[in-house]
């Protein structure tokens, strides 16, 4: 499953047809992350290594991808799969869906998840979440940080799509942009924030897309993006 | 208009009867950021390059000030102009007004913004803000934690004043300080920033100011305080 | 009282038989802070350094420490009492508790605090408190991330054990990893908290508690720890 999302997502990066990424599920569950039976059938070092340097490459792989990537959650999302939404950039739950870290449930803390849920969630929360292992419910997850939106189920792709579409009416340059620009800036000191914004915003004017949405703005007309 | 905010905060900084700034606008909206005609006008990277250093510039310079910042945000605040909501210490919002990130939907992602916003929001909820260019309203500012306080338009003066006053009361030695201390603490770890802290805190105490504030306080009076 | 509270600390942290620490007050406060005619009646600096730094000192035990802190809150945390509250892990209050960072009441920036609470409340929040000195009340500081429950006081007793007990159902070596990787991976960039939480989450793999807890979940059976 991870070698096929991780391959998926690098044959997508320079697509320039492919504008957002949705990631779902079918049946019951959004993620309930790693296999428990595969993990305990190879109890090596070395293959939990690489089971969670893969992991942990996907994840990072969805941050550095030029298209925004939303996760639409139904059901549960539990430890890596509540990672997974945690790394998304943006998410969408339905109102029935659960939350939860719940490796220290098996007597393993989920050390991997808690990295992408503590840069979502406040750090008591994410601690209250990591050590208790309990679920939080969506709405819970809306107010904490950890999704954007809820809506009834039957109205999650509809809420999806919508957010789809606001990102695919942008210019690709200044979602690119967007991308590349802000998970980097997060890791500096304010200072250099500013001059590594100030780059991209630069760059961004220097793009016909830009041009085009000024003029178009000013001209009070729609603009036609170029993709450049 | 940068030029003049920027000497004039370069002349408050040292002017100790100046204890409070307060960031307000006359017309129909707090500030909807850079002048686009004036950007399109001058298609050269040098041009922006500079435009966007002295924006950057002026944002740390307010976090620099010796003297809290408040920004008083009435009608809508977009692009540069939300980044200046994020960038003060505070913020006081009328109910009716509206915060966005709207570059992105002229090809422009808000990239400069995004360094101000994202270290006020949760990250789920900035991106949003920044790959949407949708508004939010003032309460749900507040609940982001955008803005400290929400009010009627016809309250505003009076929260302002409210908000100034209580700073206004206390020592500028004190205020000085936790200006001082408070950002650069932010951008290190928590070791080192114990010991910042650890600094500030003793040296804070040696000032007449804390001798005279610890006395009053034990002896049931108010302070009278010296601002050294 | 912090010479005591850290050679508890230490004496606790290889005692197997302790699980939860749970940091609690006698008498009608939580914790008012440090004592400020102590503070006034040494007014060197030798010994203000000394003092901050052995408290910063507990506060970084606290974090350090393998088994989780709850703070158990009732009446006022106030100055380095709402950082005491801060500081630690988790937090349960009473609904009647309030919290201040006072210290600028009395011409002393709470900077100290300010290290604490600042890595759990969002900056422009934190910022008021530290700038006003004012009050938040219980289901404010809940909202804002600063406590994670709020219970009437003739719950809380009830309500810390609740959250003790979850944790002490757990592997101890579960939790102890979590306490160990949760803090450190705050402080570096994703891609090195990844190394780090993927290392961790192997490590925890190995330990028999993984494989007791996993096969018991596989068996649909209670696991029994052996805490290795």
């Amino acid at each position: 499953m991870l070698s096929e999302l991780q391959s998926t997502l690098e044959s997508i990066a320079d697509d320039k047809s492919v504008r957002v990424v949705v990631i779902a599920a079918n049946g019951p569950a959004f993620c309930a992350g790693h296999d428990l039976k595969e993990m305990r059938g190879n109890p090596r070092k070395e293959f939990y290594d690489a089971l969670f340097a893969q992991c942990s490459k996907f994840m990072l792989t969805m941050a550095r991808l030029p298209q925004p990537v939303i996760a639409r959650v139904h059901g549960i999302a539990t430890a890596a799969g509540c990672q997974l939404v945690a790394a998304c950039d943006l998410a969408v739950a339905a109102d029935n869906s659960r939350f939860a870290t719940s490796g220290i449930n098996v007597g393993l803390f989920c050390s991997t998840p808690a990295v992408a849920l503590s840069r979502n969630l406040s750090r008591k929360r994410a601690m209250e979440m990591l050590l208790t292992g309990e679920f939080i419910d969506a709405p819970t997850a809306k107010d904490f940080g950890l999704v954007n939106r809820v809506v009834p189920l039957d109205q999650l792709d509809a809420e999806v799509k919508n957010l789809a579409n606001a990102i695919i009416a942008k210019s690709p340059v200044a979602v690119a942009t967007g991308k590349r620009m802000f998970y980097p800036q997060l890791e500096v000191g304010v200072e250099e924030a500013y001059q590594q914004a100030a780059e991209a915003m630069a760059c961004n004017m220097m793009a016909e897309d830009a041009g085009e949405g000024i003029d178009a703005f000013i001209g009070k007309r729609p603009p036609v993006w170029k993709g450049r």
